[in-house]
């Protein structure tokens, strides 16, 4: 049977080798590590990199926390559940170029005092500009990941992804999106371990999925209306991140590290009243693919990126 | 008996009275206008101003809409009722300078198809630094204007705004404070025409207690530092009205015109992983000074301004 310790073990070096890997892309900053700890038991490792060639902002953290069992989940899971133990990695990269995509993973795994345990996660790529061809590259990293596992995944937690992901208000999503699961309960199908290995094959497609993009496109010059149009796309980030998101939302009130949950937020955003970019825009464009349900899945031969 | 004509004929006026003294203390900038109509019926008038030499972005929205009651308002208010009027007046200024600080204003009046109805509003100053002969300043204009009313308004309201304007998972206050008041329903002790003066009360207070403020803190010269601190700060302010704002998630659930709504966000904001002011420094001094419960109100003789 998998242990808590197994899977946080997993994930402290997960995010060792995404830091590393990250730095690498970047050649010039260092994600500097800060340990905290959780007011109810247990803490984390932020590690947060700034002002790089690549990176202006982001953030990998680890956490392994305890708490009292929010009312809200022990009366979804189990009425009799009093305490939780929640471990993850999450990471939000911004980078400074408008040309490379804002990413984001989770991995998480939860549980209660009661013996109830689940895995969520995801990885989703929000891009200033939509290229197609690295949407597709990306997409179909998702789809080989979920493939592995079970042929009904990918579609499954595309979808999800496509509904989580969404500006409510603004009927956009936030980005091309990717796959997103959560409540992934071990059961007399799935054991624990199958999951165990899920979470791992995801963690472990990040990079994979996400450094083929960023070498490409950082090389490319850009123009200061480009830049413009990244804060306004990184307003929208904010909006989704206070408004809908679950994990930051779920942080703000049971009292987690603030600054680990709002590591999440680029050093920069701009709001411009009632923007509209010009028909035929690069800009327009991409607001047009901003949509729920577009098939980014084609034949193998049309990629625009191979993995290298 | 007062009728929704003359409290929105009276709204449009404020809105345009603020506008024109707004636009003498900018000395540049002029608001545009623009005209919307709201899904399920009525609409407003947004009118905005940019790149003033005062102000960077602001917003002073009027409007008047109908709608479907949410049921947790029904819930609360009349379970009969089926539809809702809302009008009022919403501003909030964000200036270039640190110097000079967030504004927000907010009257309004709401009722329902079941007859219904009542007042609510504030005014609220978010100084980037805390000047206290300003803040005193300020609190004496909101004690000025309730004492005309009810000697127990000042007191009541003005804690009231301390607990709304609270960054909960920050433990910080949005500014200094101001007055809030809400649900301030006709009864045969006070009249619908006697909320309706207090509402006009607070709405020609604003000018007097901004603009002297404003005035004195334009001419003032400011570093990159004190710019950099101004981002941060404006990123709090984004951070309460996405996360806390009732206003602005009603008019989020309620499909309300979101440019009109989001209105409020500054055109540049700033996160900064961890950042801690120095002890000692005047940013150290304005957080300690964004706390609950500070009393404001002081012997006349002692302010540093007046109005003029």
């Amino acid at each position: 049977m998998i242990t808590r310790e197994e899977i946080t073990s997993y994930l402290k070096s997960l995010q060792k080798s995404i830091c590393e890997g990250l730095e690498q892309e970047d050649g010039k900053a260092k994600f500097s590590e800060d340990h905290w700890s959780h007011h109810q038991g247990g803490g984390g490792i932020s590690r947060v990199i700034s002002h790089g060639n690549v990176f202006e902002k982001g953030g990998v953290n680890f956490s392994a926390v305890e708490g009292d069992l929010p009312s809200f989940l022990s009366a979804k899971v189990n009425p009799d559940a009093k305490r939780f133990f929640a471990t993850g990695v999450s990471l939000v990269m911004h980078p400074n170029s408008p040309m490379v995509p804002i990413v984001h993973m989770n991995v998480r795994y939860f549980e209660t005092d009661k013996g109830d345990c689940w895995f969520g996660g995801g990885i989703d790529l929000t891009p200033v500009y939509v290229n197609d061809a690295q949407a597709r590259y990306f997409h179909h990293c998702m789809k080989e990941t979920c493939d592995a596992f079970d042929a009904s995944y990918y579609g499954k937690f595309k979808e999800w992804a496509d509904n989580y992901f969404y500006i409510n208000h603004r009927n956009e999503t936030r980005g091309i999106g990717g796959i997103f699961y959560d409540y992934l309960v071990p059961d007399s199908q799935h054991s624990k371990e199958y999951y165990f290995n899920f979470m791992q094959a995801v963690g472990n497609t990040f990079l994979k999925a996400y450094r083929p993009i960023v070498a490409e496109n950082k090389v490319l010059s850009y123009s200061e209306m480009q830049k413009k149009w990244q804060l306004i796309r990184r307003g929208r980030y904010v909006e989704f991140n206070l408004v809908y998101d679950r994990g930051t939302r779920f942080g703000l009130e049971t009292g987690g590290r603030i600054e680990s949950i709002l590591m999440s937020l680029p050093e920069h955003a701009s709001w411009i009243y009632n923007h509209q970019p010009e028909e035929g825009s690069q800009e327009h464009d991409t607001l047009e693919k901003l949509t729920k349900g577009i098939d980014w899945i084609i034949q193998d031969s049309e990629f625009g990126i191979r993995n290298s």
